[in-house]
């Protein structure tokens, strides 16, 4: 018999409809610099991308469900892990690891070295309170909301801020118990 | 001897790095809502869309340029069937056609059946007036720019506004001749 989950992004990425990473990291960086002059406040500028990612995270559980095969995750680590191994691979192409977990288990990092958001860019010194990739903290704040598990997703390394990877903090806040009926919309 | 310049855009869109296409829609998805939401103005959106678009796409020729080992076209002919047969599949991994030429071969069209950037997508009443793909003519605006073309790029249907294609009119206004010293990066 076939394994029915495969844990792996790599063969789902690639059979997945894709477009170029070159676009999308020049339609995410159009985001951004709209952001900036429309806001101002670099911090405001956080929040959205935040909100943004969130937005996108509730909708992108749905797909990623459908076309991981992933089955319920038995607690939190699991949870974690299928986020940085599948869930990065399959709609970043990248894969991230998961490291520092407390001992509660209901806290980690997910470290990613390699990030196609951030290519060609830079920070301009005006700019350095800027989370650039707050989309993807709001991602998995999203995701993670829509499968019961309210969460705090926060960057401890930022390579664009001098650091060496990207590191997320993602801590496990308060597991909800599942209740009928679901909300629908969004 | 092998052929130097490959004209379908297939080869080249299955080597490039790619991300997931919904993540894509989402992403884009959430562009429009803030910019609708924070400039209200309906025809303010479609050319805030066209400007990001336009910077996207004076930086996107670069990558088309060196990935596509498209050599110089001889007109704007061969200039439009590159970007419909390769450009679009390059980049958003759908095919387009060209058509409705006018007879000095300077206006002509551009249909798309499949796209990606409006799955999902459903234009509520208030909104009829926004052009949701506008960042779509001004990739091709900014492109064509940026290759010493001056064009004039608009929608003549819609499928968000009940067409059944996406169609832009992309007109030729003047073709700058080209100056030495080139740029010979890239």
């Amino acid at each position: 018999m076939a394994p029915v989950a495969p844990r792996s992004g790599d063969a789902i990425f690639a059979n997945i409809e894709r477009v170029n990473a070159e676009l999308f990291t020049l339609t995410y960086g159009a985001i951004v610099r709209q952001l900036l002059t429309d806001l101002e406040e670099v911090e405001e500028v956080n929040k959205q991308l935040d909100q943004m990612g969130y937005n996108i995270g509730i909708r992108l559980i749905d797909e990623f469900l459908a076309k991981s095969n992933v089955s319920r995750c038995v607690d939190f680590r699991e949870t974690a892990d299928v986020i940085a191994k599948v869930g990065f691979k399959m709609f970043l192409g990248v894969t991230a690891s998961v490291t520092n977990w407390d001992a509660e288990g209901t806290c980690c990092s997910i470290v990613l070295e390699d990030n196609p958001l951030v290519d060609f860019v830079e920070l301009p010194d005006n700019y350095q309170g800027l989370y650039y990739c707050n989309i993807l903290s709001g991602v998995i704040r999203g995701a993670l909301d829509m499968v019961s598990m309210k969460a705090e997703v926060t960057w401890l390394r930022d390579a664009l801020r001098g650091d060496d990877v990207f590191e997320l903090q993602v801590k496990l806040l308060k597991q909800v118990p599942e209740e009928y009926p679901y909300k629908d919309d969004e």
